[in-house]
């Protein structure tokens, strides 16, 4: 059964799957589903909201990176990756819909403007951003990862963007919690760069 | 050990978990977290985006709809509501991150403009709705639920600010599979309605 993963290069979604494959080892295939394709009819067959990633495996077809993280983690990881308990579940599923809206929001849309180009509402972009950062950083300020004692989804799923947060003109010197954080995600053994987010040096 | 939601009467986020607590039959206390008290020291102690709903069991103070949801779903509702196999989990989380995003950058914001006076990025939220519906009816057209052949807590998380979405100027009438289906959930056995989504006449 192979797994395709449909991806593009520069998207910090997809690398939260690439992320997450590389991690657990599973051989797959990937597509580029780069800019006009994505509005072909054969893509949005597969995701008819036109984004990336796109994760096909067997006969399931899954859009959202979180939605995918949460299936990775219940087939390949359960427990570790999407919390041990009811409790787990629901502190790991806060910051996956942080990453599903004020991530993708917030951070993702500033760079979104400065890296590509796109007309944004820079205010609403640039005050959601604001919002969340002392969140992560009080949230990171005594602790390794987001919840728990090990990285889960909730780190995958929030850290692409943050970690790409300087292309879109985001400084985070006044939040040196996020930084070490984001260095000790890229340190872990496996960790796969994308342009922009190397490990650290 | 007392459940307290954390709630406001008219918040469609709220009554995702209003409707959870009633399904379940949950006992639990309110408090009515609205206008200044969610900017109070206070409030932002237990939820530092200063939103509703927040639920607190016992040690666990959770915030985020599509969270508390997981939460529930897993501690009392297991496979039932939030998917049997990691596939399942993953078509559910799907619905999630729509929720998360989409509906609550489109049809809840068109509300919150409409209804309460808010000031948004109207084209914006129009576009995305106008993104959605298709994809919402398009799901809904052949089959009853949004996953599965039972309720779970994808058509929780996306219904409320469908149902809602006349108070946004939303005409839902090119879309009969959504209006069927939000009629469907608002006749189960113990629904609860709120200000603007009432059972079926």
């Amino acid at each position: 059964m192979t797994i395709t993963l449909y991806d593009s290069a520069l998207s910090g979604n997809a690398h939260k799957i690439r992320l997450a494959l590389a991690w657990i080892g599973l051989p797959h295939a990937t597509v580029a589903a780069t800019g006009d394709y994505r509005a072909t009819a054969e893509f949005r067959s597969i995701n008819p909201l036109g984004q990336v990633p796109v994760l096909v495996d067997g006969d399931l077809v899954l859009r959202d990176s979180q939605a995918i993280l949460a299936y990775l983690a219940a087939a390949h990881r359960p427990g570790e990756w999407d919390g041990h308990d009811p409790a787990e579940r629901g502190r790991i599923g806060q910051w996956l819909s942080l990453a599903a809206n004020e991530i993708a929001n917030g951070p993702a849309l500033l760079r979104l403007e400065r890296r590509f180009g796109a007309t944004i509402d820079r205010p609403r972009a640039a005050a959601i951003t604001e919002r969340i950062l002392p969140v992560l950083a009080g949230q990171l300020d005594t602790r390794d990862w987001l919840e728990g004692a090990r990285m889960t989804i909730a780190d995958i799923a929030c850290a692409p963007y943050l970690a790409l947060g300087g292309e879109g003109g985001i400084d985070l010197t006044p939040w040196p919690a996020i930084t070490r954080w984001l260095d000790r995600i890229a340190a872990l053994p496996g960790f796969v760069a994308m342009p922009g987010w190397g490990a650290p040096i």
